[in-house]
C-alpha cells in the first residue's frame, strides 16, 4: 500500500471508530452511588467538609480534588495538525486523542477544551477562568504568532505550568533525538552547524531549546531565506531570535545555507529538501524531516544522498520524533511536585533523560518508542529530580 | 446520634475519602493504545479524517466526539451548598459530586468547571468559549441575582441547553412532590393557596414553575415579608414576579401570610417555621421544609402541629426532595434529542413524569428515591417525548 492509501485507510477506520464510540474518552466515578451513605459522602451533607477544608487552606485543593491529576488540553482550532484553521469543534478529535495518550501513557487525566474564540485576550481570559480545576495547561494546535502571546500571558498569570506542546514538546523530542544522533555520528553539540527549516511555532521553539542546550551555530530559514538581524518582514519572535543567532545578518536560501552543514531539522513542508541538497552537506549528515504526514525528504532518498541518521515524525520509519515522548511524562512529573513553570533548563534535562533511555544509539535507533510505558515515568522522574535540585 | 454528629461524621469520612482518592472522578479512554495501529487511529494520521468530517459538516461533532454525552457543571463558587461564597477551588468537591451523580445515575459524562471569576460578563464569556465540547451546561451554586443574568445570557447565546440547577432542578423536584402531596390530601393545584418562603434563586424559580403548572394562589415571602407590586427594596426579578402574583400589593409577615394556607414551601433558613404557625394553616396542610441540612421545621414537629404531608431535602426522613431526581435525566434526554433549550412547559412535563412514578402516593411516599436508576430514564423519556411533540 502506498502511504496515501495507508493514511486514507487509517482515516476511514478512524471515522468509523469515532462514530461507533462517540469520541474516545468518558468520565469515570471513583466511587459507587448505591446507598444513602454513598450519597451522603460523595454529595450532601458530607461534601461540605472537604469544601471547607479547601476554603480554610487553599493548598488542600491539590489533595481533595481532581486537580492533582488533571490537565486541560486547550486549543482554539487555528492550526490543527497539518489541516490549518479548521475551528474549535473540528479540532476535538485531536484533543480527545491527546487525552487518550495522557491517560494511557502516563495515567494522567486530561480534558479537551476547544475554545470558540481565536482572540488572544479571550483565549487567555477563558483559560484563566477555568484554571482552578486543573494542575496544568497543555496548549495545542494554536497558530503562530498567537500561540507565543497566549503562552506568555498564561505563564505569567497562572500558578500552574502552561506548555504549548507544538512548540516545546516538539523541541524536547527533537533535542532528545539529536543528542543521540550526535553520538552516532561522533559530533559535538557545541560545534555542529544546524539549519532549522521553518520559523513557525515549532521552528522557533526548537532553535531556542538548542541554544539552551549549547548549540552555537544555528541558522533558521523561512520561506524568504535565512532569518537575519535587521531583515524586514519578520514578526517580533523571528526578529528577537535573529538578533541572537544571526546578528551579522548573513543571508541565503535553504540550498545556500545547507552547504557544509551537519544537521538539517525540517519543521516545514513536504518535499522541500532534495537529495542534491543533502549531497552538499557535511559528511555524516543528520536529517530530521518532520513535516507530517509527508516529510521534507523521504528517508531512503536522504540516506542515498549520504545522510547517516534520518528521523521523521512517522511511525512507519525508524527514529520517530513524536511529542508523545514528552507531554504525558512532563505533566505527570509536574503534577507530582506541583511545579509552577517549565523552564528552558528543565526542558533540556527532560530531553537528556529521553536520550539516555537508549544507552547505545545506532543510526536506526536514536529514540524510544512512544508506546513504551517507561518513557513517561522516565520523563516524570527527570522533572521531579530537576525540581528538587 | 444527633443530626449534627451525624453530619460531622459524614464530613470527616468524606474528607478521608476525598483525600485517599484525590477527588472522585477520573477520565477513561475508550480505546487502548498498545500498538502503532492504535496510535494511528486515535491520533495521527487517522484522526485527521474525523476532524475533516466535522469541518465539512458541523453536525458531525455530535457523532464523532464526546459532545453527545458530555455536560459541563459550571460554578463561580459564590453560593456553594449552604456555605456561601467560598470561591471556585473550594467548590470543586461539590461539582465533582454532581459529576459522580450524572455518571452513576444517568451514564452522562459531566466535567466540573469552577470559574475563577464572579463577574457576570466574564462568566458568560468563559462558558461561551468552552461550549463547543459540551452538549449541555449545568450551572451550579451561583448566587442570585447573578445566576439569573448568567443563565439568561447563555440561554440566548448558546445552541445547547443551559440550566441553573439550583433554580430549575429544585423547582421541578418540588413540583413533582407537590403534585403527589396534593393527591394525598385531595386538593387541586388550581385552588390551593401556596406560600413560598425565600425569594432567592430557588424560591423565584419554584414560584414561576408553579405558575406554569396552573397554581393560581402563590405568595412569596422574603426577610421583609410578602413580595408585592410596588414594594421598594426588591431586585428586578422579585419585582417582575410580584407584579404577576401580587399585583394588589398585599402585605404581611410569614406568620400573617400563612394563616389559612394549604402549602408551605420553604427555601430559606433553619427554624423559620414553628408548630404554632403550622396550626394556623388550612386543614391537611402540606409542608416542604427544604432548608439544608436543617429544615425550616423538623418533620415530627410539623406533623404534631397538624400537617399531613411533610417533605425535606434530607435522605433520613421520608419524602426527600432532591435535585438528583431531575438533573441527570433531563440532560440525558436533552442530549439524546439534541435539545437546544428547556422550556417551562418541558419542566412541567418532567415533574409530572417523576410524580407519575408513584402510582399510589401516600403521606410518607410522594417521591421516588434519587438512588432509583429508573428515575433518570423516566425523566429522559419525558424530555424525548416532549421534544418530539
Amino acid at each position: 500500500m502506498s502511504n496515501n492509501s495507508n493514511n486514507n485507510s487509517f482515516g476511514e477506520r478512524s471515522v468509523e471508530l469515532h462514530r461507533k464510540l462517540h469520541g474516545k474518552i468518558e468520565l469515570k466515578s471513583k466511587i459507587p452511588v448505591l446507598t444513602r451513605d454513598d450519597l451522603s459522602l460523595a454529595y450532601t451533607p458530607g461534601v461540605a467538609q472537604p469544601c471547607l477544608e479547601i476554603n480554610k487552606n487553599p493548598e488542600e485543593v491539590w489533595n481533595l480534588t481532581l486537580k492533582s491529576h488533571t490537565v486541560a488540553v486547550v486549543t482554539d482550532g487555528s492550526a490543527v495538525l497539518g489541516l490549518g484553521n479548521i475551528g474549535a469543534a473540528a479540532s476535538i478529535p485531536v484533543m480527545e486523542g491527546k487525552a487518550v495518550l495522557f491517560k494511557e501513557l502516563a495515567g494522567i487525566d486530561a480534558f479537551p477544551i476547544a475554545l470558540n474564540t481565536q482572540n488572544v485576550d479571550e483565549i487567555v481570559a477563558a483559560v484563566k477562568a477555568i484554571a482552578p480545576v486543573f494542575g496544568g495547561i497543555n496548549l495545542e494546535d494554536i497558530s503562530a504568532p498567537r500561540c507565543f502571546e497566549v503562552e506568555e500571558a498564561l505563564r505569567a498569570e497562572l500558578d500552574i505550568p502552561v506548555m504549548h506542546d507544538d512548540q516545546h514538546g516538539t523541541a524536547m523530542a527533537v533535542l532528545a533525538g539529536l543528542l543521540n544522533a550526535l553520538k552516532v555520528t561522533g559530533k559535538s553539540i557545541s560545534t555542529v552547524n544546524i539549519i532549522i527549516n521553518g520559523a513557525g511555532a515549532a521552528g522557533i521553539a526548537v532553535a531556542k531549546l538548542l541554544l539552551t542546550a549549547g548549540c552555537q551555530h544555528i541558522s533558521v530559514v523561512d520561506t524568504k531565506g535565512m532569518i537575519a538581524a535587521g531583515r524586514p518582514d519578520m514578526n517580533e519572535h523571528k526578529t528577537k531570535l535573529a538578533e541572537i543567532i544571526n546578528p551579522e545578518a548573513h543571508t541565503g536560501s535553504l540550498a545556500e545555507a545547507l552547504v557544509g552543514t551537519d544537521v538539517f531539522i525540517g519543521l516545514s513542508k513536504p518535499g522541500l529538501l532534495t537529495g542534491e541538497m543533502v549531497k552538499t552537506m557535511a559528511p555524516q549528515a543528520i536529517i530530521f524531516a518532520m513535516a507530517n504526514p509527508t516529510p521534507e525528504i523521504m528517508p531512503d532518498e536522504a540516506l542515498a544522498a549520504g545522510a547517516v541518521v534520518v528521523a521523521t515524525g512517522r511511525s512507519d520509519f525508524p527514529n520517530q520524533v513524536n511529542n508523545a515522548l514528552i507531554f504525558p511524562g512532563i505533566f505527570k512529573g509536574a503534577l507530582q511536585v506541583r511545579l509552577r513553570d517549565f523552564t528552558p533548563e528543565l526542558k533540556v534535562a527532560v530531553a537528556q533523560a529521553v536520550a539516555n533511555m537508549i544507552p547505545n544509539p545506532t543510526a536506526e535507533h536514536i529514540l524510544p518508542s512512544p508506546l513504551d510505558r517507561e518513557v513517561a515515568s522516565t520523563v516524570a522522574q527527570a522533572v521531579i529530580t530537576f525540581a528538587r535540585k
